[in-house]
């Protein structure tokens, strides 16, 4: 329970299904049928929003028997999530469930996979998600990326302090940083101020200025580490970021290029997990 | 305006982003200074959710110049969109709006890759979009799915007869079929029945029950064909659909094997288009 | 478990009638009094909203031992629902659960009825309710509707596909239906076409377009028999609609008429069942 | 503007009609069309919530050219609302605004027809509808209600102080009323105090004890007459009130009996007043 | 149970506190910790609002085992709720529970002491909580008013008949107030019509013209017994209301000043309530 | 604009004052009366949320003249709002926009006293507020605090990392804090760790366990300046921070004993600022 999913969360997911009715099941006679569901892995996997299903089993009525908790690995034919009750409940609510576990098991899966890389070459190195997931899944993605090992870049504008270019372009400019910086510390002790660069100069400069922490956008591994190099010389406990087109690609090689920390919003569009879906018709109990 | 965004639709996506305040525009000394924002394509591209982004814009006081309608086909270069306001605004929005942009964008130019991939082979093919989108962005891959060219298979629950084997497990499994179609039929005369086959046997199955449509589920393009031709011997009328990891890579195929319809996710799990934005200090108007 | 009323749905109800506090129970002394409540259908009515009211009453903490299915045919006298709890409680909900129940079983069985008389003059004719219910009120009046052996005609813009006259008017006339028509079918093929016409030229014209059904808008019973018949020779599936105006006292006509679907919006306008309400002091448990 | 309904009241109304894009509009090619909407009264009316028609037509970009105020009474014939704008948004909220006004209107006129029939016999009665109107259209209801000369009863339980014989069961019954009446006025001084009663006695009771008003229920006009008198001797202030089954067969005769209000729920279950639409193609602006 | 506060009601307050997860404890590792949480008062106080902290509580999916009513008065040291469960979820609304009580706690206690100090003078008098409240607190406010022995004066504009001079501005001023009166009367009987008045000219008007209650604004205690008496002699059963600034230093004055009903809002920015939180770490059990 | 208040915000504010319409002004004859409605600071204050009331007078269709920022410091009998309208809509929220400043404009100005008061002791010391304001109004007390040049301590869990005692006590207890700060740094590189601690000795443990912040609890000035050179002694960086019954009487002692940050709810519980309202009735334009 870290992140929290309203009643209005869950009941929207099925007024979006299901707005005026389930058609095919109203149509058919299986008023008083009873059934299970259970979901599979197909293949290996770090599951992500069981809870929720849950949730959502329970609204329209299911009795869950089982279910694992997000964040577990699993294997090919491995059982996630398993409940009974009334045949419309459960058609109700069969892909919408299933559906919402492959998309965040998608992101949780992806995500291990970069934290995976990046920490081969440096153990100690950070996996962030950035706030640019698919409109409306906040909560959905930041849960997943933390159920594969990663951690929030920021989860929106009211957390972090982040100073863009385009920040500047209104307080005077790159040359007004060292007051621009000094002027948010005197106001704003409890966190730290980040500085996104493009160039080593701009760097640097946000490196003298008092920044915590340096976010280089889209520069190269090789003159990243270089980068890196000269800003500690600057202050030893800076934090370097590699941001900007991060991906599996590369994250193995920004880490060892000496990144601290390894933004990105590559996680976030993964093709969902695969689940295998079982209904069974159960004799009335 | 083909589909309705809410206020709360719109509203939302700042909330989520901006629960509790710009921290680091708040900080800055920037009350009074202006700007503007514009938007260009980085590649080419179908654009989608412009209007969107103009409702958000005009939410926090922007002045709309310019924007390009959802669906119109920009190159490499090209502006989608131009506002001027408030710098503290333009920050609030900034990545929202964007965010948004490339999402839509995103679906609506693969979509429009699948659906020129399989007209290409038979011009009056369909691509049709599952409710397998993301959780909670039904209405905006909805629209990103229709300006790419494609269509929804189904919405949701409520608007199509669409019988899987999971619920004729209820009804007296694959043999009653016929008792079950024609038990619908006598209810529910405006809308088509569309029935979910795994196998050659199941869909001639459905031909002969009296469906207006069968769904095969996986089944290679070479047994497509055979099948679908089976199937129309039986009712000339009959749609045919191919449906199950349907993709860039086979979409010809299954066009060319004798589908009607093509049923994917595949759109839906699009990496974001590129967009570029630029910001300008204004003077003082 | 056919339609899903939200939390929201429910609260809602609630605080439309209580917005700040049960002013009358709040000033009497009875914390800590215990009840029951009991309602009885005072006439034969088929009954619908029950599982709503039990959703309700467990919302302030009622125990409810005993309720009905929606759907169920009562004889007068019959208990639909029992509950016990907190004297507060229970004046709390009173008249919101019964009003709710009074307002649907009214829907339920003015459709029953309905579909009674069309069914004498043709067992297979479907009775389809509008979308023109009572604003806000759609899943109890599809709800309402289906437990009396009605059907949805549309439940919206979004399911169906319905050719107005007034859309015709931006799209060339209706000598260009046949264009539209064939249009709209290469791109949307899992569902019926359905076009409105006010006249036997009309029609003729929308089933020699190739429309799946026509809707005929106020056509007198004696001239629609003549149209269908027509319209059948053109294209023998074809499924003949009649609307506007059908009621009670032309039902039956109309199905003798060879409707196969008879659209009315009347149901929904029908006067509240009457259920009698038996409160009960409770000894403490 | 004495009832204030909320972006989300309107926006609601739409998303129920079109959760997920209209699909007919959609599949016909007329972006860019633009055309105009009229709205007329077919029978003699007061008309009710053109104000939210308006709120509605503006939600989808039309401009509105003309509307009366809610209120108003029309000739058949009469234009109520025109607007114009793009053809897709007109197609979009044509039936939803129509329904809308419509049902209100039904409402409005019906509440006139009371209060004129009444009125004819005693100029200063009143007719209150009570809070038992169809489920979720309470601001709806009473607008409908007040625009056709009506006042509500009580809008809820947050309002008014009435104490029916279900509350006296847990307070020791009609024969402790003096006591919880008193018990009453010294906490709440600002609101009268009405007590249902059934019989003559329970309403002398309700008169002795200090009710400012009695509500009686069902009672017949002639006993209602006696037994108003009998109240009345005892306080000549008090506010008689017949209730339960008032209609249009007998409100004039409750009226002609000595009642100050009239309470029923008789006027929110009238048919729909009657509209016709007027859709034309513009030419280009 | 006279209040009743929605599942999105305290769903919001948690999603306030954590709209994007407890950063805090997703960092630590202490998934599967199980502990407990208790509150106790620290000084005497009128606890409000147990119940919603108990209905937060199992949101999150804690066991509740004790907890006290709201409008208990608790001792220094009594213990007020305890519960149970996944120490992140105690986490996760161990602030917002106890914040809440703190808040309710705070205006319960204080409207006590109003109540207190005015019936010493006068054992009858009401004290009344104004509509003035901090806003989006309304039926908290309203509880915890209650709670302490007060009653809302008005809980918004839709129960209550209150005519401002502001109000009289557009209707003819003072000098009309009989016809304003005499033309509510005819429509409106089952509410008493309360009249603003700021001087003793404009009190014996507003008695003269037929006000069931005069309310005096900012008059000083001396004054107001003047006007008081001179208002009782046109009628006898006119409830006089105090309002404005009323307060601690002043109410014992009012009430002995013979005012019926002391309104005022300075319960409700009372400082909140000091409640001592326990957290334990329990064994596995 | 740095907060952003959704419409549901603001609609909200009228729905719990207006739930079923105002019911004095719609008993009044004064459909199509016309006035003007202008706020006036009664006292020197920091204006805040005139923003908001802008947006709401706008909501109900009046025209607005004149408003003045939020953080604008009034003189007495300074003008802060003006709009005219229909006067029904100014009566409907007339209130409702004057208590909503009125309280936000009491946290500002209570927020400025006390940075005023800390900063003659210590010119960089920063006051922050808790997140235990009152519940529901986290974004309007966000506003003014920062309007009155304050800044948030913490939104709420989800932007800082904040470790309290209680966290602990599933981690291991104080002496396993090396262990725990430095397992968080290797997650979590963007943010500051802040500890909270009740003793000198927990405090110098968590600044050599390598916290940037430590957050005393109710420590006494004195020793608060001994306690903070030790700290400082081996974290010359380190933030220091009083928390704990920070009020007006103590705010400059613990700004002159060294504290970096002033945490504190005390300014969330003024008492609103008293703005005087005037309105007229406007002859016909």
């Amino acid at each position: 329970m870290m992140i929290f999913f309203t009643d209005n969360d869950i009941d929207r997911l099925i007024e979006d299904d299901v707005p005026a009715g389930d058609m095919t099941t109203a149509l058919l006679d299986i008023a008083g049928k009873r059934g299970s569901i259970s979901l599979f892995a197909r293949n290996e996997m770090i599951v992500c929003c069981t809870e929720e299903a849950v949730h959502l089993y329970k609204k329209v009525g299911l009795e869950v028997d089982f279910s694992v908790a997000s964040g577990t690995k699993l294997q090919p034919g491995d059982k996630l999530l398993e409940a009974k009750g009334e045949a419309s409940a459960i058609h109700l609510i069969w892909r919408t469930g299933t559906a919402m576990i492959e998309f965040a098991s998608g992101i949780a899966d992806r995500t291990r996979q970069l934290v995976e890389s990046a920490r081969k070459e440096n153990p100690s190195v950070a996996v962030a998600g950035t706030r640019k997931h698919p409109p409306f899944v906040k909560k959905m993605a930041l849960k997943a990326l933390m159920a594969g090992g990663g951690v929030p870049h920021r989860t929106g504008l009211s957390d972090t302090i982040l100073i863009f270019r385009e920040h500047l372009l209104f307080t005077g400019g790159y040359e007004k940083l060292p007051e621009v910086i000094s002027g948010i510390k005197e106001k704003m002790k409890e966190r730290k101020i980040v500085v996104e660069a493009h160039t080593m100069e701009e760097a640097l400069n946000a490196a003298k200025s008092g920044a915590h922490a340096v976010q280089l956008d889209k520069m190269p591994p090789e003159i990243f580490t270089e980068c890196a190099g000269k800003c500690r010389a600057i202050n030893q406990d800076i934090c370097m970021i590699a941001a900007g087109s991060v991906n599996n690609t590369n994250v193995a090689l920004y880490a060892k290029a000496g990144a601290d920390v390894l933004v990105t919003s590559w996680m976030y569009f993964a093709p969902p997990a695969d689940i295998k879906v079982e209904i069974i018709h159960l004799n009335h109990t």
